[in-house]
């Protein structure tokens, strides 16, 4: 019987494959297909892993052995029911299907293997069993830990992703995604995904509008009803998810998606035509990139530069080493390149609570109350400025080899402006020291806390261009979580106080003559382009696969109409009602 | 030697005492002394936890015996391991040691032996061995559940108490404290505290206050290298914490501790003076409250009102079981009738997210990923409707004893604001169709999200006064969390955009004829009284015990000339810097 769960619909498409159900704790482990002839290699690899980890408890039991007092015998007993947990049958054989029938590698194998047992755990009836589930994860933890050091043949190759291609696609099932774990889909097997929470705005949701795949989130308990290898339909436009669908339903979603692949053809026809509008307007249609390889697909959509370059995901999932000033220098390099002299900006990092740069190395989770408003971004930066000053020259660098612009994340009070000025001098004087060539940069700030938006004179008075980060700029004004499921109906862009704040700053901005941008997802959102040229934006920076969408609404407007509505739709005390004429 | 701490002053005074370490997950048990003759009594209620806690591990092991297939045999030892760890010898005489030699109650007992194991565990080199202190902590979890349902003869007597005062002062060292541990503290035997997180305006800091009891918080490692027993000197006034002081110190601290209350003494003639400044102003001052018991206290320090009645204490600490509306109605109606005819303003409950009913019934933790983002106070409330029309229902009818004003916290939506309208007349009519009496309120709204503050001509149509609620204001405007020292330096009253945001509220507010007051803990800085004069505010609202410190600011103040100066204050770049005038 198909069963249909109802979710929030934050990346356009139909897929359709089988269900891999994973905890996001073990997200980071490699998930690639295996040939045949390497299965064996896997299920040694296994082995391997298990016999070490025997042998290390066996040690850690012998030290316990000869401690002077035997303060803690209850421990070697403990170690010992570890032991036999990992000769558990149920775990090793059914690791082995997975390798043997499915072709996973052996980490996926292990994991999947893992979120069967522990249902079963969370099934049982007393609670004091159920949390035993946590033994068993130690366990396997140790495992994946061992096995890291000793990597597959077929890791990371392109021959685990070339065979994935004769298989039946996959869709991935999870309850949540973490930034680290959605960067490892960009060279990932999986044609969809589904989480349990999540907002529209979720980083989870950025990842896979970038990624260009269908994704549903907000499907509440999709983790627990769907079940590992079950059949399952995304439908990323409607933000329904079918589990176990009937022929009927596969036939008439399969074609669905192939019109899909229609429309987006004819999009692509707008390629080459201008960003003007009626009245002749001339709009910048910028793209948002987190790699340097994402200037390829930049440019095919026909950006006319990068507005916004998200650098945290160099930092991101490296297991706690950064990356040095060469190699930062050289992926700005690249991206710079890339773009064949069109503009590029480079947001430095926008990491710390909320995105860690690696969950093993970082605070304790209890520590961070509400991430959000913590130490993050600028923040963080400021907080670690040798680590910035790497970073500011590596851009810097980067800068003489094509137009740059450097943008500064969450900056809200006069003081970080300062500091931050003063660090970008200092990273410039490090430079000119050490003889190093380097490029002139545009200097840009994000405003997104209300602070900032409120005190644009500022930041006027500081910097060459503003960029409108919208997405936190929403958050904060409203003090809503986008991720939360509980309240993200009252994540709203256009509510009056934010239109307010984002007509102010755009306003001031020109009135001074200076650039200014909208980066958020405001930007890419076809039903608010009318709004954002009324009034007065004249720079989108969107996801590329967003800009020809955007494009086709530009070329049906005319700005000194919409200039007179959006007075109105400011004025209103509920927007939302305006914006459907 | 003694070693010095330094944190964050948070409420004045001096306290010199014995450290008790505690978790904060091990907080909702009661701490009270126990009498010479009942000390039997508790050894007994301990051993009583541990043989029934033996019996119902017993029972799972029986009941796993029993399954078809013998599935996971290792489980079966897993119990064993939990057996031995009930009758470890260092548990059971650690424990007999606290309840002989300090008089504690068996779950204090139980819990600070927990602690003094617990820091072995810590001290392990072996990581794997450092976790089974999860094995232990479940233990005495399940151990103090079931003490839970045979309560000790003498707790919540006033016998216990009592005898707490021939015993010596205890403070209370902790790395945390929600607000439903804070809660406890009421009737609890401390003396201060300190805890390693948390700023100047978490809920802890504000309960220490309003308890009027000395306090250091964002002590970083405190709870760590503090140790059970210690003795130590808590300066409340300076955020320094002493530990093992020498002779010499402890007679300084002393003199220091009574000279304050000397102090309080001379402010305390100010009580009956009426709160007028030189120009003939009248400011009306008034209390902050969180039970009806501290109408009390609101009077006695020459408070003219309540001006906000924390109502959310009244669910805090209750198990899962929230309060009828007959049990509300009496509590209010206590608070109105304690106030002897003076108005009291009750605030709808504020709990959700980051003030949780019940640990245990909530949510679990990392489904919150920003709680202060989340649904909390008007948002639950609207989520909760019957909830909510108990609680309107119970205010409605306190009102017919007193003046009550209603107030609705974190109002941001024009849609929310419709909702409490519509429920607010549904509870009148439940009432009127129930023939019961209830009384005329006077309709007010917190100015707490940025949101709210930008729109503040909408709430003036729909509502008769607005209470301005600085610490969540700031909070959301300038994007830090006030408990996350990691970011709490860049919490600032002060920054332009708060002040503008503030000043606009109030101006519109008096322009409009509608009352505003400021109940955050701006209103009773006394480094900003000047400040909030000059800005137009003429109520304040604050905790009672600084009511006194404040009137004696206004005294001294003359408003016209204080308009001028506010005026520069709101147009400097750098606030701060003028406020040392």
């Amino acid at each position: 019987m198909t069963i249909s769960i109802h979710g929030l619909a934050v990346s356009r498409g139909i897929a359709i494959g089988r269900a891999v159900v994973v905890a996001s704790s073990r997200m980071d482990v490699g998930h690639y297909f295996v040939p045949s002839d390497q299965i064996e290699n896997e299920i040694q690899r296994l082995r391997h892993a298990r016999n070490a980890v025997v042998e290390e408890i066996l040690k850690v039991q012998q030290g316990l052995q000869d401690l002077p007092n035997d303060a803690h015998p209850e421990l070697s007993a403990l170690l010992d029911v570890h032991l036999m947990l990992l000769q558990d049958e149920q775990l090793t054989s059914g690791v082995k299907h997975w390798i043997v029938d499915r072709h996973y590698n052996a980490e996926w194998a292990l994991t999947t293997q893992l979120e069967v047992i522990a249902r079963q755990f969370d099934e049982m009836e007393d609670p004091y069993l159920r949390e035993r589930k946590a033994d068993l994860e130690q366990v396997v933890e140790r495992m994946l830990r061992f096995m890291r050091g000793v990597a597959s043949p077929v890791a990371a190759g392109a021959d685990g992703r070339a065979s994935a291609d004769s298989e039946v696609p996959l869709v991935l099932i999870a309850h949540d995604l973490s930034p680290a774990d959605m960067l490892q889909f960009k060279q990932s097997v999986f044609a969809g995904f589904v989480t349990d929470v999540g907002g529209k705005t979720s980083h989870t949701a950025i990842v896979a509008r970038s990624m260009d795949i269908p994704a549903v989130v907000g499907a509440r308990s999709c983790s627990h009803l769907i079940q590992q290898d079950d059949w399952v339909i995304i439908d990323g436009d409607a933000g329904v998810v079918l589990v176990d669908p009937s022929p009927i339903l596969l036939a008439e979603y399969g074609f669905k998606q192939r019109q899909g692949e229609v429309e987006r053809d004819r999009l692509s026809r707008l390629k080459n035509t201008p960003a003007v509008t009626l009245d002749g307007q001339k709009i910048e249609l910028l793209a948002n990139i987190e790699q340097p390889e994402d200037a390829v697909g930049a440019l095919k959509a026909g950006a006319v530069g990068v507005g916004l370059f998200r650098s945290e995901f160099l930092f991101m999932g490296r297991s706690g080493k950064l990356p040095d000033e060469e190699e930062q220098y050289q992926a700005y390099r690249r991206a710079v390149e890339g773009m064949q002299g069109l503009p590029v900006t480079i947001r430095t990092v926008d990491v710390g609570a909320d995105k860690p740069l690696d969950r093993g190395a970082s605070r304790p989770a209890d520590d961070y109350l509400n991430p959000a408003l913590g130490l993050r971004a600028i923040r963080w930066s400021l907080a670690e400025p040798s680590m910035f000053l790497v970073q500011l020259r590596a851009i810097l660098r980067a800068a003489a080899h094509g137009p740059v612009n450097l943008l500064i994340p969450m900056l809200a009070h006069a003081s970080e402006i300062r500091q931050t000025l003063a660090l970008i001098n200092r990273a410039r004087e490090q430079l000119d020291n050490g003889g190093q060539s380097y490029g002139h940069v545009k200097l840009g700030a994000m405003i997104e806390v209300p602070a900032a938006a409120l005190t644009i004179p500022l930041f006027l008075r500081h910097f060459d261009f503003l960029s409108v980060g919208t997405n936190d700029l929403i958050q904060y004004t409203l003090a809503i979580d986008r991720a939360d499921e509980a309240v993200s109906h009252l994540y709203d862009p256009v509510h009056p106080a934010v239109l307010q704040l984002l007509a102010g700053t755009i306003a001031q901005c020109r009135e001074h003559g200076k650039g200014v941008s909208v980066c958020g997802e405001m930007a890419g959102d076809v039903t608010l382009t009318r709004l954002l040229l009324g009034l007065g934006l004249r720079s989108f920076s969107m996801h590329p696969s967003q800009i020809l969408a955007v494009k086709q609404q530009i070329l049906r407007c005319d700005t000194t109409r919409l200039q007179t509505w959006a007075q109105s739709v400011l004025a209103a005390e509920d927007p939302a009602a305006l914006m459907t004429d």
